[in-house]
């Protein structure tokens, strides 16, 4: 850690944050850039808050070198974790694709699309039971119904179920039901739900914010790994600019990023990142191609007709064609679907 | 609401369009712009989830021309709020100061900036006792002993109490203690969180996520006020932009802006907005010239040796400077203090 | 395009409204919704300025439904065009690479890299003679010197010179040296600029400003158009966000989007759009499956000593073996190298 | 500046960055943090470009301690600049008010603004004779027509005059008309016409990019300031965010934040800020409250006829209370108008 101390600081200034860093155990090293002092700050930086420091008197800037997160990092654990999901390996060399319709509406809809999803190669289905809406007068859900129907979509396809957690006191419910628990990017640094999932042992399929770095995504992970569940399944869905065309901004960045930052598995979410049915198999190669684990699809069988999120759905047809695209480009990155 | 539709939409398209909206109980107006099929829909569009008319086959684009709130907007109600907390009304003439420490730490700390908040003319006491931090590693407040000791405090000075709930299931807990419940900025879209808060009567403070839209901010409002809690405060903390020698941007077009869409109270939190205590003083003067209805302020006896957050409060002494220029820029807009 | 007007909009503001379209000779049509009045505009509405509306009293918001840019969109001409830069065409079956260092620092730094990259199969060399640079004390470049420089290049490897040219006046000087005119980032929205390389024919490459949409940067390529000149190549290169650890955020969306909306050839600058070497590998071949015509990289035959960018090029082994990667993906998605 | 190793570094790549830093006449000081490798790096640093050493074999990151702006930065000179207009002194204790049209229409359209702007408290005209258009449909000027048609009104009403240049080869003929040569928004990094305008003595007024930082700005004065010309006036004229019900988002913390850095004045354009004629008066006053030592309005005798920028120009009317507000806020801080 480096502190940057102002021009106009006093000799006091300066000796009372070398007293303070000394307290908390590190051992300091003054010296001077351009006529400012600049103190490095060395020992066990982890657990210490920076933000106690950048409020000394005489103090301009307090920059980290290391980084935050922990058990996430693949300084941790340099292999990459591969996260067993109802024998479904995710972050191996098989791709993970994970489909389904936005919401659970009718046990016909669902189990159509599950044949549909089964039968071109996906892996899981998905599906929300529990909808969280902008708009409190958008319909929410058909909740523990929805999660029933999901368990004997399971039942008749073996496709394993990743639905939505949206609370603490819903995670026993939703454990019940579903093989993975999905915590939705508006509840990203919902903290209280990620010490409850954090407790299970239940694979966890994180999605990062919309208005979140990669850096706070990984220290929401961090927050479930440190309750003990080291399942945690990462997903990029595309962040909030100023772009407005698209819904969100795909971070294609963000996936050989995290490849490098973390050992955690990583899969991208083209519904949500693109917002237009139009985009999304252009994106699901994209992905593939920058080394995601897998994808997270939204495919109905009547866009049309669809409760929520028709615009950004794929028929089954269209996400048969993009299962046979991503075959092939995962040959050419070496995974296979 | 208006439907374009793309270049090469067929009539069969265009038909089935009609169709739905008619079933929608609207009256489509059908017409044609530069070659393109455009649709505009006339009837009550509240309730109409126009994503769904999104979704449908030749479909361009979808633009609503009237706005998703409703109880909260200023057509429905054209005269200010006033929200009474413990006879403090917030809305009104008079300028509504909550301020306080980032988090409760001990007894003595609280009651001293309590002490020096209401000597300087602060109605409302801020301060956290669970506090949601970034990093699994930082302290996470005191929880039921910090809310005693802000209870404490309320008796020894007749400030009213603001403290932040960060799940449902703490709702009833904090209401005990609380004056105002705080839905802290992670947490605006939280809606089981803001539907507890809407089943109570309680003044909420409801936070403006780093990443929201005024008009989502408006939309989280319209959660709680549909559940039959009409006493909502809103504040505008900063957002988050590509900036970074500050640790927001506080965004003051949302002051006035707010102040046209919506009947509710605004303040402002110029601590998280700026992130720096040597901003806080002139970027409250703004936010009161702009018209809002209060500030929400970070005040430490001792920022230096603060818990959380010492780099962006101010002290005692700083926070009594601003009062008297709160005063004189009160004044020159017509409001009390 | 469709006229809201206020609440409070007056029967005379309404009929001014009317008056005013049909002047612009456009025809009107009055209609309510939730007690809004909504005027929509039918008639030729390509070089109307929605501007002026928006400036009536009692006019609330003013909505486009039609796109502002015409020459450069897919309605004007269905087919993608190709754009012939020394026989390479850029658009079409073939996958164009670009590459070559930021900047060109020496005669034998050039040669050096230009035959690498021609050996490895790239078709053109970039390499900046003019440089903007965010510091008036950071090298602004060789100037005419680099430009003799990148012509010998040519004469000895035969590949086609991308170079950027930065004002007016040095359009005449730059294209006697270059085979494509590169538009920079920072000033894709300098009009004087645009208009000057419009009038001549030589191909253009427009990169994307990090903080322009795409719509923008379709309205910059109208300008070269409707000058004229229809040599228009579009390069995506990253956008600013609020992430850090990442130098721009590349808006992949974009690529597919642009194929959606525009006629012209896209490629994409994986080095600007990254600014890390150990991610340029990855996110090239997302690009290459997402659908772009074409690559613009950074090589450098030793980036520890680049006089500038040398933590964003990679070396001529790994453009090997990227070349090697894109040949793969480019078969995955029917192209070839 | 200090660099911090990734893990993986060698013994050879430290002491390759540890002799490298060196020979650039630093003195380097290696220590470790929590398993990493850090260097500290001591010596003048201005002129160094930390890119080149981003680039070095095992390096993570290079983080600057110092700021890259030297002339610009109010440590170079702790005093604020008072820039000379005609006698108008811009920085000091009184307010500069720039008000007028977007674009020169006719002469009595000027002649009526520039009467009102002197009668209301203005003390500088602002008209448009270039206009950077988005769309090259859009009417672009009245060009030298404009200059002269601004001299006269300047003569008529002792106003000076603030008008936009484009490019270099404008920069004598604006010159010969203007008082203060205005750099837009878009050309902000035009680094060729920075150097023009840095080669004439004129007051500059430079206009913040919507999408670039403050740090950014700073540095394209000192372009100017570089060139000899230490006549430059800072614009804040919003940024451009997520949000859209505004035009752009006023970025108040820099109003403070720069009278911090920098000891150039600084104004604040609320008309593009906001992009709404209807929150122009509140925003005015937020500006002059947080500190600005002036503002830039668009006024119009007829908004609703106006060539350009309607929407967010205020008539004289309303420019003539916006001036009573300022001069009661300008009270309130100790400034006079």
């Amino acid at each position: 850690m480096i502190i940057t101390m102002k021009l106009g600081a006093t000799e006091a200034d300066i000796r009372y944050v070398l007293k303070r860093a000394q307290s908390l155990g590190l051992k300091p090293h003054l010296s001077e850039q351009g006529g400012q002092k600049v103190i490095g700050l060395l020992g066990d930086l982890h657990g210490l808050d920076s933000d106690s420091l950048r409020a000394l008197r005489g103090v301009d800037k307090v920059q980290r070198s290391t980084r935050p997160f922990r058990l996430a990092s693949r300084d941790f654990r340099s292999e990459g974790s591969v996260i067993q999901v109802r024998g479904c390996p995710v972050g191996g060399n098989l791709l993970a694709v994970m489909a389904g319709p936005c919401s659970v509406e009718t046990r016909d809809q669902l189990l159509t699309t599950a044949l549909a999803v089964r039968d071109a190669g996906g892996r899981m289905l998905r599906g929300g039971a529990f909808k969280p809406r902008s708009s409190p007068y958008s319909w929410q859900g058909l909740a523990e119904e929805g999660l029933r129907i999901l368990a004997d979509a399971r039942e008749a396809t073996g496709l394993a179920i990743v639905t939505e957690v949206m609370s603490p006191e819903q995670v026993p419910l939703v454990s019940r039901y579903a093989d993975v628990l999905q915590i939705g990017a508006r509840n990203m640094q919902n903290y209280a739900l990620l010490n409850a999932v954090g407790e299970t042992r239940m694979p966890v399929l994180l999605k990062r914010s919309m208005m979140s770095t990669v850096e706070e995504l990984l220290l929401c992970a961090e927050y479930i790994l440190s309750n003990g569940n080291p399942n945690v399944i990462l997903c990029e869905r595309g962040i909030r600019t100023f772009e407005t065309y698209t819904r969100n901004t795909l971070d294609i960045n963000a996936v050989p990023l995290l490849k490098e930052l973390t050992h955690l598995p990583v899969v991208v979410d083209p519904s949500h990142a693109t917002g237009k049915s139009s985009l999304v198999r252009a994106v699901s190669r994209a992905a593939i191609a920058a080394g995601a684990d897998g994808l997270l699809i939204e495919v109905h069988p009547d866009p049309e007709n669809a409760w929520s999120d028709g615009f950004q759905s794929i028929t089954p047809r269209e996400f048969g064609q993009l299962m046979e695209e991503i075959r092939v480009i995962g040959t050419a990155v070496g995974r296979t679907v």
